[in-house]
């Protein structure tokens, strides 16, 4: 058995964390290795540490460990800036590399932010292209010959809903459009293989199951027979190829390089490293199958003994991420009663409570004991009491 | 005397640290900041803390403390993301205020990667603008009514040469032209007054003289004025008016927010945070005056012992930044033996030693023995030694 591997957090006693998709929690190691960053690296190394600590190799040496979780070579991520920002990135290479379309498509379950970036984008280009927003069950009709690119988040932040990446990759191409997968919500949750899938490029954060802490970079995936393709929009030093030598002109690296920008988090960026030692020695599917032990076991106890949820997440454990979703009318109110008694998820407008299963700390009994609380606060109505407060502000 | 306030620094014994220019050294306030942030706002307060611990409203509350010490307003800077991201959310909202014009100036002393990401951008728009790169001191001649946007860095990474910063926003100004200052080199070095100035805008980073650590986040400040008419190009969810309510359509926030991107990187916002500290009770001209001291005792001790080095940096202290420069044929070897010896400068190709002057926690004294050290190098030759070692690549 090798899930929990709760000794490598440090959680605090008495929670029960359902919310690893939003934040996760502090892996034990991460402590110790900020606190080297800072005590030796940073005080004592000073300047010297660019070279001497590697942290100039950081955002490429952290990025090929992420990608091994999602099915990257060696090479072909790197870390740094934040998701909205990487999704800007490859928004730009994809409509660059097809410059003769003018239609992005996107659904509307994608994050909103992956939304506005674009719209910016698309607005700063100004060339007459439209972002294509369809119901995620309408993506594959709504790529035709004229879509540049097809940008989505795998799993939905709401639902839990989780896209046919394959599939839909499959039609993107066969429309000759570049495919954009956001894995926010995917990496560290389900398996995922960009290698198989052959989509261009994908984003992700790494502060929801990467554990890596709050605003943790973000990384970016190029297709490694397209890295020295990819025109970056956003030129910074960290990207060109000597960026020491000071040229007054932009020469983008050979490698995933090219896609930093400016002068990477080492903090941050060291505390995702640290994090990342929890995953040694795992694959994806042991991770995603205890998750579906999880969460279904989380679904049955609910449905058994929550009668006023309504599930909102696809039944079908294949066709969700790590996370379960359930619509309540005082949703906002009973997530809050439950917070209050150490059981930790959150909530979505307008009424959906979310859960998230991250099998490296999280065991069946917490869960259990989670639908425990759960089925106080209906069956003794303590959301009631929570929105008394909130409309009496009564705090 | 308010200085130096070595106590709230953590210089290794034995260091006499010139290098502040490039990265400052660890503020002693900042282990215990980043530990409590992780220790118990991460790791106790887990996704609560977005709230409780205040980490939604740091990149604002941080933009202040920042703000003062350029003369700028409360409400007019926030932090976030690197300075490279930041040059480009400037330049493409003056391109957007001045939508009809197609001339961007710069010069050639400018930082490289602000001219990497202007012509990014450029390439990015596709719409015939120019980047007009002429030598520092021919900015003024440069401006005419072809021009959008002018954008410098004030004081030249290399040389220290300090552009009239006044002077130059007036005649932008005369020209229609919009103004975005790189604070880079400045904030925390020399008295900056955006509001005296009139500036539309300034960028700036704040790991060097603000201490913040390795890739502490940029600062951008926009003049009140402005602030709802700037269109955020790079429009993420954090900038929106309602992050939280997960609209599809982006609304800009009426506040300085709205150039925020993605989730702020909150360990190394805290950093910056506690490094701060620092600065309470000093004002800027005070800061300035101490460094005056220093590089002009500097400037006087290599004069006299150091004939082999040339000043490349403006003899009129008025006329530079808090650091001072000096070519000399074997500056490469020279500064590796200097740093050696336990004094830490840069070096800047093709041949510039480059030393920084902060005055929180330098003394006289520290620079008359960085000066025995460097006549030491000189007068041994010491530098041929490591010259030795490079050609024949021994370690």
């Amino acid at each position: 058995m090798t899930l929990p591997r709760r000794a490598q957090f440090d959680l605090p006693p008495g929670v029960i964390y359902l919310d690893g998709n939003s934040l996760g929690p502090l892996p034990a190691a991460v402590p110790g290795r900020v606190s080297a960053v800072i005590s030796s690296e940073w005080r004592t190394g000073l300047i010297r540490s660019w070279n001497h600590a590697g942290w100039m190799a950081l955002p490429a040496r952290v990025g090929d460990r992420v990608g091994r979780l999602i099915g990257a070579p060696a090479g072909s991520v790197v870390m740094g800036d934040t998701l909205s920002i990487k999704v800007y990135q490859a928004l730009a290479a994809a409509l660059e590399m097809r410059a003769e379309r003018r239609v992005v498509v996107s659904d509307s379950g994608n994050f909103p932010t992956d939304l506005y970036m674009a719209n910016g984008l698309l607005s700063t280009l100004d060339r007459g292209h439209s972002l294509r927003i369809v119901e995620p069950e309408a993506v594959i009709d709504a790529i035709d010959g004229s879509v540049a690119a097809v940008m989505l988040t795998e799993v939905d932040y709401r639902t839990g809903r989780r896209h046919d990446a394959a599939a839909i990759t499959r039609r993107a191409h066969e429309a000759g459009a570049v495919m954009i997968w956001d894995l926010a919500h995917s990496a560290g949750a389900v398996p995922v293989d960009v290698t198989a899938w052959g989509n261009e490029m994908a984003v992700g954060c790494t502060y929801k199951y990467l554990n890596g802490g709050p605003g943790a970079p973000a990384f970016i995936y190029v297709r490694p027979d397209l890295i020295e393709r990819v025109v970056p929009a956003l030129a910074g030093w960290m990207g060109h190829d000597a960026p020491f030598a000071f040229e007054l002109g932009y020469r983008p690296a050979s490698s995933i390089e090219r896609l930093r920008v400016g002068t990477p988090p080492i903090i941050q960026l060291s505390a995702l490293d640290a994090a990342l030692d929890a995953w040694e020695g795992l694959t994806m599917d042991e991770v995603h199958a205890a998750s579906v032990v999880l969460s279904e076991r989380f679904i049955a106890e609910v449905d058994r003994r929550c009668p006023d949820l309504t599930l909102v997440s696809p039944r079908d454990p294949m066709a969700r991420g790590s996370q379960v979703s359930f619509a309540f009318e005082h949703g906002y109110a009973a997530m809050q009663a439950l917070i209050a008694g150490n059981v930790i998820g959150d909530f979505r407008a307008p009424n959906i409570m979310r859960f998230g299963f991250t099998p490296l700390y999280l065991t069946e009994a917490d869960v259990v004991r989670a639908v425990d609380a759960l089925q106080r606060v209906l069956s003794e109505r303590l959301w009631d009491r929570v929105e008394y407060r909130i409309q009496n502000r009564v705090t």
